[in-house]
């Protein structure tokens, strides 16, 4: 009746299994074919005030909710040494969608290359697993950018030694062109960092990162938005939509660890053109930066891997803060407020708990403003408390 | 060219694996690490008239359709003893969503302690797992209460032992806070029961639970309608949306089993009363319950576990009977019916047969009435026939 | 801190696991249990013109696009030597849905049951797997098919010996019965083939496909269109919606492999009519055909299993060339251009590049016509370029 009592083979070559952290996999003893479960499961208590719930006739509430901030499952393997794939399905509140669905190729080593669906390299912050990000929510400057869109469909080089990174791709932009054709837009990305310093006592990371879509003739500009550092607050409009000529980005990393300390700072500047004769005046200029300090009280590090901060060992506890600004000088038909730069900032100070490899518990404080809704307005600032728990297997 | 030809080893503490069923499970020998996949395919058909396929208009024609009524897979796993998760995606019917996504943590033992999406402890029948319960839905009743609320965020303590369990959570209710701020509301929820009796030829099985949302000032009520006994059938409004202030319920459940005949019955009350400020007299009284008696045909039992009956062993045959009855005393303003309480109630008969483990097939005879459309209208009764495969991975 | 290091075993039966292409299965020896988790990805790229991109005013652009064509995942497994079962989720753009979901029975050996959700065997080219298929996409002819149906639900016998295969079922059929009833309407289907000849050198495959959907009394037609052979192209429209009474299909395919080169081509008609008291003279005759040669220029053959060409070894290269035909003989009322029949058509040249048994590239060539948006209008012919990069797990 039931089916146990004996040994696990295989028919091919020696197969080595784990199920550490819950998850599973199951690879060859050289590497070349493996299969993997891996996932996520991220918990999220926020309470907000002032913008972060802020109606259209500018009156806040309080508000707090609980939700499934990351609910995560993932396949990948390889495949004659050569071959890999990723299909990773994950949730959008209630509902279950297409993450990341890639090959990848490893026959130029040490470059991969890599087709499909998945997030281009852009910046330190946004290359560091969700699960090990430092705050709760990534730098809200990336909530206006192009080079970092998530999951657009593209094709990827990259290669990385332990002192440095080189990526270069281009990504379906989320622009449509329009002139000529009904063509997907397309932008390139391209990201370098390098770790001149790397002892056991000190790391120092730099890093740039370039975008550039020459759209041509597009429609609505796209991420013009911000929830100024908290998942689920209403959305700040920075500048207006516009039909883009060129969307080019830079960014620049930085970062500092000493040991449990470690300094991380980005700027990032996004110039977005129309031609005149579409629409006069509608030039975007934006800038935006981020600095961070954070601190493992116990001791030990983060670890640190191919351009990007990753987690501690576990039983540890860490303190951080941060503080994120955005600035957009916006051309008359593109700009929300007359004659101003639109800007947004905001504060975040938080702890995390690393239980274990795993399992992580997180609060954190944001506080934050902006200037977009005009000197008479109320709720120009608001404050949120955000918990997170944890479980990645 | 093949991948095989060896043996299966791990890098750390020994590793069983499973499947069982057609599933899979690995985990280390402590048991401290696991990960499991699991699901169901529940195939349904269903014939039926009368009220169970009646259009606005008051006529009725007969219907019959086929389909997936549960399409699930789960993966859950276990870390370092004291952490575990589950993530489970289910269907609604071509769709697929985010189902139950929690972490337990077990550093209380026997405390376990539940965190983020999933069903609160409520009811006896509720308890048994989809797959096992004696109907091919379960009772009515269950349509128009809150403490069996599905897949709500919430936070859970529970302990069990042999002869006992305990369970108290706080969920998010469905309703919204709309007085002060935008907040979740929130329900409480408590579940004890007892097996005074525990013995191989008899067991009684006691139980309570208890559900409170303290709302306050909210909007429309949830669970208002039934589908008296039939999961494709139309719905039935009981009583109409008001604005609630309270909504309170209490539930009682008892069952005995004489080896293979089990007789079982619960009880439920909800009052849900609204501030006479916002909406005079519209306070909802409303009671129901059922009883049901099954019986094992070829002898054996059903297995019973943390106050829930499970499944048999397989290779058996179950028929059984259930009469479910809801009665709602609306005042005015929170009426159906003019002047008397809304009524709907089912007789239920089946048979069961659990070809194995993990297959069964089921009948189930469903004849259904209701008062709520008047003693003019027609198809104010009704009848389905539904059937079930059902295959547990 | 790790669970590695020893032994992997089972508590019955012995288990064979498999990593083999980047998947995972594990069975007993018995062959009686067993899990598989498997799946596929396949990006696109498509260009096209011409009546691909046609806009409802006549005009066309050129367009190009990039997206994820399959992205599925699989888990199915067995118990107990009778049962078995599948759980797939696939794509549809960024959603996940489910796609089949069904139960096998093998009680009947060599019959085959299933019940459930899945795709009634209909054609030759519609039982190759989407990851074997000669062209990118299949022949355009069964866009305007019923007897194909995708993930319908139904029940299914099948039997298949090494040189011949009967299959019947009964598959919900898209139609709704609404005369008398809300049944849902059934259609009937049966395959059978034959390989006469099966040797080193040759393989002769024969065939033949009924499918009645005998309607009676319902509303609008299913499939009257066609995307003439891509699937990111728009939909023609082959004739107008309309009330049917019965929809009979028959296929007869045929298929010569002599080593590399495989003959192979499929001949189907279609009779739709309708009572005259609901609609007069809106009978559909519709007929199409393709016919497809291909080649694997480095030797070697596709496998030939169950009534269905399969892949080749690896490491090859593939040349093809196909034309299909789609030809509506509607009367009046269902006409699309008056007083002639509607006509589609489509010829497609590609080349396939196997990698491994689960890699594979593709590129297709697509040129096709329509006369139905009349001979006034533009764009009534157009091209398309099609290239798919594939992962089989």
């Amino acid at each position: 009746m039931n089916a146990q009592a004996g040994t696990v083979k295989t028919e091919g070559e020696d197969i080595i299994i784990s199920t550490s952290k819950g998850g599973f996999s199951a690879k060859t003893e050289s590497g070349d074919f493996s299969f993997k479960v891996s996932g996520k499961l991220q918990w999220d208590y926020a309470g907000m005030d002032g913008l972060y719930n802020r109606a259209d006739d500018g009156t806040s509430k309080d508000k707090s909710t609980g939700y499934i901030r990351r609910g995560e499952i993932k396949f990948s393997g390889k495949a004659y040494g050569d071959y890999g794939y990723a299909l990773k399905l994950a949730n959008d509140d209630g509902d279950i969608k297409l993450d990341n669905a890639y090959l990848d190729f490893y026959h130029l080593k040490p470059v991969k290359v890599r087709v499909g669906r998945f997030g281009p390299d852009f910046g330190l912050e946004n290359s560091v697993s969700s699960s090990w990000i430092t705050g709760i929510e990534r730098p809200a400057i990336y909530d206006v950018l192009q080079g970092d869109s998530t999951n657009e469909y593209g094709i990827q080089a990259s290669m990385a030694d332990k002192q440095y990174t080189l990526s270069a791709g281009i990504h379906h932009s989320g622009y449509k062109d329009e002139k000529n054709s009904d063509d997907d837009a397309w932008g390139f990305n391209g990201r370098a960092t390098v770790a001149p310093i790397m002892s056991d006592d000190m790391l120092v990371h730099l890093g740039a990162n370039y975008y550039n879509s020459n759209i041509d003739n597009s429609a609505t500009a796209a991420k013009n938005t911000t929830k100024v550092g908290v998942k689920k607050g209403e959305k700040v409009k920075l500048f207006n939509a516009f039909v883009a000529d060129t969307d080019v980005e830079w960014g620049f990393e930085g970062a500092a660890q000493f040991g449990p300390a470690l300094l991380q700072g980005e700027y990032f500047k996004r110039e977005v053109s129309v031609k005149d004769s579409v629409q006069a005046n509608a030039d975007v200029d934006l800038t935006g930066y981020y600095v961070q300090a954070s601190f493992m009280v116990d001791g030990g590090k983060r670890s640190y891997k191919k351009g990007a901060f990753g987690k501690p060992k576990g039983g540890q506890w860490e303190v951080f803060a941060r503080y994120t600004v955005i600035d957009v000088d916006a051309e008359a038909a593109a700009e929300v407020i007359a004659g101003k730069d639109a800007e947004a900032s905001d504060y975040t100070v938080g702890v995390n708990y690393f239980a274990t490899k795993n399992v992580r518990a997180s609060l954190n404080y944001v506080s934050g403003e902006t200037n977009v809704y005009g000197s008479g307005a109320k709720n120009d600032d608001g404050s949120a408390v955000v918990g997170r728990i944890q479980y990645v297997f």
